[in-house]
């Protein structure tokens, strides 16, 4: 359906001149999505606009927030209630809270109460699908994919698919996580040492959104981890998830053996009333797994998972994300949170790949997959890690049967171990053929990855790099619409369209940029030959060439007959003549 | 075997200083590999330095070229002559070949007169091969794969893997190309378009191989291609192949219409005396193809290619590569030069993937490969391209079934269109999947694919990352041995072993200095922590206090008791209670 077109409110949000934000609307709902505008042929036939899947939303000014657009869907819906909300604590902020004091007194946007479920309702967006339920977010989702709503819904309703929406997070534009769905991407951001400003904290939100994250998870650690949190939720027009053992063990200086489920759980409700969307639960680590990683090449790499398993070792007591699952069910289910499972005994090599403590730790997942599904809470399975690419397969087809199609939400993974430095690379390698076999989400490795922490450049570099993963399953899936893109950029190469080429690329900046490098004039831009051959001979012209000699309607269907006659050949076994010599078949010796 | 240490010759060949130039010697045969040297293990065992495959030679001085080691085993076969050799010709260099005359004086090391084949002998090794006769070559490629030389020699019998060693190559180290052994992996490199000096020119060359290049593609147009040619023919320890039709273009002034077979023969022999070890040839592009490429988006994408098109368009008569491919064999013959069958009509997009032309000429490719085994020519085939994931597999499959095993060798595929400037990154995903199932070598793909001319940093950043292709495909495959740096560098990394970690990476100097952004000072080299999780809570540590307690023997021999019980259990199949609550496969609804 067409798209309507807007002005840009925040000019940074454009990734290339020739993009537009638009809406593609329906019966009430608008979805923003970018329009790339394209030159004419040469023949002087004009090119279609392609609008294109847009994560970064409309933009905010990081001070005042996004509008809460979604706010009256949930009210509406009759079934929560403002209350005062958990009483503000100032080790919210780790030990010395103080810094922000500043930046703090910029924000000049909303500060609700939180809003909770009514009694004991569930408010989640798979409750209302097993109910029948089409809501405003589901009938979002089905125009943003372009796909029929009951689609949504069903795959809700199955488990099969999520929709991160809590209702303490208005601000955002729905999106589903399902292997029925575009395969979508998260990066992950942290807070930075010394930050002067709100919109210094929110920059790498809305440089990741801007480069197609569909979710971000905030993984700061340290001090300022719920005002950072807070400004960023506030602005972020994707979901966000966190990891909130990190907040938890800040509160407790850092020591693991003094976590408490209370601590844990005043932090999940923390997280709950400020808007975070997905969580990441370490749940599955259980005390007998763990001697399991014993003798791995490298133990345990998962930051949470590490933690639970030292509670676990100093305790000698089950992990109380286990022992507290149901609880944490029933608190999910108020705000509509949904759990992202963590795999806290992921392979962190080669060598540990699809082991005894990974698929241990796999059949629990599956097991409180089917616990959250009883409160009507929404489930997504974490992934691993390190896997070499024939094993890789396995995972997903394994986690698929097990967990009963809840979403598979994988880190790459990394195919080998040998590339520190490139491992965006080898972990994109891992990460296509995963999604390919039906992983939902992938989340993003950055070159980085290993060895220190990402900066801006890293974080693009990391996104763009999944983004090609995520489209390039998606090609392999037969995607609807998916080839889209890549038959427009290919017929703007063919016509030598250089500047809708840069257009229709995932990075319009760095192709630009590569191309300038060699022919910088601007008349190149639309000279017929590129750097590659020269003016003087063109592989391109030679094509062109040919199309104008055999591309008319008579000529195809004379050759589709010679292809007919050539098929036969080939069906009737025997011996087949290509060439005039050789018959095809002949040893050899 | 162990490897005999020797000093290094050429300091700029070194990676990291912990490599060291080593030997692995037998019965008179010498292969360098590259040896990295570790440091103790925390609790004292020392680590055993990791012998790797090298493929940068002993290192050279670019005036005095490499010593022509081979060229004894080549005489002592007795089968070959030198001659004078075809008169050198002015327009060789190109049309104005004189601006090479400084540097040309540079050159002090050896002219030698070619050497050819007496009378009518095939001296290539496929026919030494099928005779049942183990030549220096086999064995000291079956040293270099570590396998057993009767492999090598029968795979060679067979036509499923070359060794690529013209005999006027002395220079270069012998390996092999077939799916039976490591994937290989080259690198293109073009002259430039001012160069003052020799070893301007083979720093190309020197930077390719010292990074991973297998071999190396010379792929100059232009000014001065012969004379650049020779310069890195002596200088390189790897295969070098060429595509003769853009050095025939050049000596017709660029008009692919005046083209003929006697400029092209005289082009080919003038490379065969030279030492060129595999040669592009598309012949595969017939005349009654060419229209099947009409109607695609993108046409014809192969220089070559449409080079051929191009001339059978202007004379409306076959492709004289195709008619007079029994002269070429009969020439191959004489000098072990390989044929690499060039893929003319290979898909430009993912739109034309797998389509009718690509297939004919594949078809036609295969013909030819039977025909050149005729003559004992080795032969590998060229293979595309742009190819969406899924497709990907059907290449190499359809390839080894019609051409009987030869070696496939392809350019990535890329499995999307929409990245340019990443599409080194696009490529190698679908050249781990092709390499999976059997394509031996991978041309890279550079980031500035599409966009421009790759330079020093191009050229490296897609050499490593088809190193990571190569190798993720070999890991795949289970080829012997391939996990063992793996396992070395994540046994570093569990150990906080920072600068072993660095020098087991396939590139070394980037990996320290991403790790030197954030934790620069020389004692983060050997802290037991990293960037990720900070000195106070460490998962590393975490692991290594779970090895402690479990990882004896005994602990172990307890857990196996344990591990068994729980698999008999799940064999047993019925109702599986995994933890103690939720029987797993209870509908949740």
């Amino acid at each position: 359906m067409p798209a309507k077109e807007v002005s840009f409110q925040v000019e940074q949000f454009k990734q290339h001149p020739a993009h537009t934000l638009a809406y593609r609307e329906s019966a009430g709902i608008s979805v923003p999505v970018t329009q790339i505008h394209l030159a004419d042929s040469p023949n002087g036939k004009p090119n279609e606009p392609l609008s294109v899947y847009r994560t970064s939303g409309p933009g905010s000014e990081p001070t005042q927030g996004l509008p809460p657009f979604r706010e009256r869907w949930v009210r509406e819906r009759g079934d929560v209630e403002t209350y005062a909300g958990r009483e503000r604590n100032l080790h919210d902020d780790g030990r010395s809270a103080v810094r922000r004091g500043t930046a703090s007194a910029e924000w000049a946007g909303r500060s609700a109460p939180p809003l909770r479920a009514v009694g004991g309702a569930r408010v989640t967006q798979m409750h209302y699908a097993r109910a029948g339920v089409i809501t405003p977010e589901m009938r979002y989702v089905a125009l943003r994919e372009e796909c029929d709503v009951e689609l949504v819904r069903s795959e809700l309703a199955a488990g099969r698919a999520i929709i991160p929406a809590n209702i303490n997070h208005p601000e955002s534009e729905p999106m589903i996580i399902g292997k029925a769905f575009l395969v979508k991407i998260n990066a992950n951001i942290g807070n930075s040492a010394v930050t002067s400003s709100i919109a210094e904290e929110v920059s790498k939100l809305q440089w990741a959104a801007k480069w197609g994250a569909d979710t971000v998870m905030d993984l700061s650690t340290g001090e300022d981890i719920h005002t950072t949190r807070e400004w960023i939720i506030r602005n972020s027009p994707v979901p966000i998830g966190t990891v909130p053992i990190y907040q938890a063990l800040e509160k407790v200086n850092g020591e693991a053996n003094k976590l408490t489920w209370e601590i844990f759980r005043d932090t999940v409700i923390e997280q709950c009333e400020q808007g975070v969307d997905y969580m990441t639960i370490h749940a599955g680590v259980l005390l007998r797994y763990i001697p399991l990683t014993a003798n791995r090449v490298t133990g345990m790499v998962s930051r949470g998972g590490s933690i639970m398993a030292g509670w676990c070792l100093a305790h000698h007591q089950e992990n109380f994300l286990y022992t507290h699952f149901d609880e944490l069910c029933e608190i999910f289910a108020q705000y509509d949170v949904a759990f992202s499972l963590g795999d806290g005994l992921r392979p962190g090599s080669i060598a540990d790949a699809n082991d005894a403590a990974q698929f241990a730790e796999l059949d629990t997942l599956a097991e409180l997959t089917k616990r959250a599904w009883q409160y009507d809470v929404q489930v997504m399975v974490e992934g691993p890690g390190h896997i070499p690419f024939h094993l890789v397969r396995e995972n997903v087809e394994r986690q698929q049967e097990l967990c009963d199609g809840a979403p598979f939400y994988t880190l790459g993974p990394l195919v080998t171990d040998i590339a520190p430095g490139y491992d965006h690379i080898t972990s994109a390698i891992g990460a296509t053929e995963i999604a390919r076999y039906g992983t939902a989400m992938l989340c993003y490795v950055t070159p980085k990855e290993h060895l220190g922490l990402p900066n801006r450049d890293d974080v693009k570099t990391g996104v763009i790099t999944y983004k090609i993963a995520a489209h390039a399953a998606d090609l392999a899936k037969g995607h609807p619409g998916a080839t889209a893109r890549d038959d427009a950029l290919s017929k703007a190469r063919f016509e030598f369209r250089w500047n809708d080429q840069f257009a229709l690329s995932l990075d319009p900046v760095t192709a630009q940029e590569f191309h300038d490098v060699t022919l910088p004039a601007e008349p190149a831009k639309t000279a017929h030959f590129c750097s590659m051959c020269g003016p003087k001979f063109c592989s391109m012209r030679i094509s062109q060439d040919i199309r104008d000699e055999y591309g008319s309607a008579e000529a195809q269907a004379a050759l589709a007959g010679m292809a007919q006659k050539s098929i036969q050949f080939l069906e009737s076994g025997g011996t087949v003549y290509l060439g005039d010599e050789i018959p095809v078949g002949t040893p050899a010796e």
